[in-house]
């Protein structure tokens, strides 16, 4: 049916009719007094999202261009980097730091396997002339749906003491808890169409205090993401370059919505949709890619199809019969999962409904080994107790 | 009274109605096929735009960033280069290319006056060594409302043969006649809340086959603006970092109204605008900061107020009682002029409503050296014949 299409893919993710309509206004100037007000209010909550006194900058680019400002500020040409890879976007930041002449030492994990703590542990304390200038880490890996043990491990960075943590929270951030201050995260990175319930086209860097002091050490050449810039137009509830100020009259709305659910219904709300739509994908003999509960994402679930059923069918059969999108994989996970993404304007009733019309696609695509209805119901115990 | 507002400043611009309400609309996913349809017209409509038969890239940013994606994919570090300045941002491409490592040497004019052609045509000629690498020409100073002899600079850049040029069109794609293929520009960057008249958060980047072979060559460290990447993803309609999906619904609209009007009307209503603009400060007594009729922008005119009339008052002056903003002055220019935008959704009953308030403002701040009515007077012979 036309105009019927919900999205459950990582991103973007739905958006609430009131940050729709926000967006179709007409803008204001953007050095106006009238936005500061708007940047002010936006500012605040941003922290209060980020658990964080420290600055939360907006930037207009995609969550991958707040997560390069952050490597560019925070090292120098030459730097020793550790950076965390058990999926594809653990693998970008890999070839971010090469790209701009750092030396990136890969602590890996297979896909759908966490990141092992114990190494960046190892590494850290066997690095006595600290030399290790960052760590950088993928929180919620959207490739797999695994949640890396980043509390585990910005422990060992604090321990450290000298290199930072670059955080990759795209689609952690607001979906999962991550308590900057609390952690003592140094650059959390992150980006509009996920939790924060907006189109896309703005991403969010948090920076600590330590944070600053990396970036005036940085020798890498920088300007669009120069991030001093960020800090000073941020004292002016501005932005140093024109800010796309129609997702800014969005993104005032639904951080006033995430305010009033409070930081705990949030991550409470993404914790039951995640453990409501593992309980259906169990019950319905589907294998789950990430298989560990206690390092399973709350923003998507990365489902391995029965063998006989190809991932782009079950796909293409549950947007032409229930008009429901859900993602494939990236790169060479292509064909061997599907992504149900369940992150930011997402509630129950929609994750029943996908588990439903799942049934219905493995029905339509001849899969018989579960009883029907034993996902919904096993989603529903879950999700409504 | 509220929401009552009009912007004539340079940018954001006013944006029509059905395009904001484009934007209300939720995303499709940015890698679906619905979503490649819209980039394939979208596409399509911006060669139009550009008078090319080449690329032109989307990027999720504001201008200054497609303009830092042309500079490091064009050039390398020690690069010599050529840069005009006579304006806040001819200045700025000289910061990018200093934040690069590249050597820029200015050829400058004063605030106001145009660039001085004869300058670019002897460094151009005395290089025979071919060591300059890029000229970056802005082509509309939006600081100044001084529009640049863009077509004559370009043929010294073709005869030189080995650099590519660099053009800041921010206010000029749209607004003014920016035939890239026929002046054999490589590089040419816009963004979205100018003549485009959509919101911010969009760039765009025009890169001839000249332009990809410099990109190829570049040694300069690029990840989020590595150009290479946007033209793979070009090729599958798509772009290779997050796209802004409501903003580009915004501009699959406005090309479509642009389109309709013409080249020729679209820019024959800028120069309408600009040309009645002009003479109704002129028969206000007032000084244009740019004299000089054929170098004037049909973006915007910056206008020098009576003496006695501070810029900031006259501006608040407007908005209080007109609902009109205009501009003030960029850094050394602030309080020397104020700055009336005339690009995008426009018309010649706007600019007539914006010299009729401002006549009223002026009248009411105490300037009397104007007879009533003769600014909307010399507006409307123009604007109306």
């Amino acid at each position: 049916m036309d105009d019927k299409l919900f999205l459950m893919i990582p991103g973007p993710t739905p958006i609430p009719e009131r940050a729709l309509l926000a967006m179709a206004k007409a803008p204001v100037g953007h050095r106006s007094s009238e936005f500061a007000r708007i940047m002010a209010e936006v500012s605040d909550n941003l922290r209060w999202l980020h658990q964080t006194r420290s600055d939360v900058l907006i930037l207009a680019s995609s969550g991958t261009g707040a997560l390069e400002a952050a490597i560019v500020n925070a090292c120098s040409p030459g730097d020793r980097v550790l950076v965390g890879a058990n999926g594809k976007f653990g693998e970008r930041w890999v070839e971010v730091a090469r790209a701009f002449g750092l030396k990136p030492e890969v602590i890996s994990a297979p896909y759908g396997q966490p990141l092992p703590t114990d190494a960046f542990q190892a590494a850290l304390a066997a690095d006595t002339d600290k030399a290790i200038k960052a760590v950088i880490v993928t929180h919620s890996e959207t490739s797999t749906g695994v949640l890396n043990d980043l509390g585990t491990i910005a422990g060992y960075i604090r321990a450290h003491g000298e290199a930072v943590s670059i955080v990759d929270a795209v689609t952690s951030l607001g979906a999962a808890n991550v308590p900057v201050d609390e952690w003592g995260l140094d650059f959390v990175g992150s980006g509009s169409q996920k939790a924060y319930m907006i189109p896309p086209g703005l991403a969010f860097l948090a920076v600590s205090e330590r944070g600053w002091q990396a970036v005036e050490r940085s020798r890498s050449p920088r300007y669009y993401f120069d991030l001093r810039g960020y800090r000073k137009a941020l004292k002016k509830n501005n932005t140093p370059f024109t800010t796309p100020v129609n997702l800014v009259y969005a993104l005032q709305v639904t951080l006033q919505m995430l305010k009033a659910e409070g930081l705990e219904g949030l991550f409470a709300r993404h914790t039951r949709l995640r453990d409501g739509t593992r309980a259906a994908i169990r019950a319905l003999g589907l294998g789950l890619f990430a298989p560990d509960d206690t390092f399973a994402s709350t923003a998507i679930t990365a489902v391995i199809p029965p063998p006989d059923i190809p991932c782009d069918k079950l796909r293409a059969t549950l947007k032409k019969n229930y008009d429901i999108v859900i993602a494939g994989g990236q790169g060479e996970m292509e064909g061997q999962i599907v992504r149900l993404g369940h992150l930011g304007f997402v509630s129950e009733r929609d994750v029943l409904t996908a588990i439903a019309a799942l049934e219905g696609a493995l029905h339509t695509l001849g899969y018989d080994g579960f009883t029907p209805g034993s996902g919904v119901a096993a989603a529903s115990a879950v999700l409504f107790g």
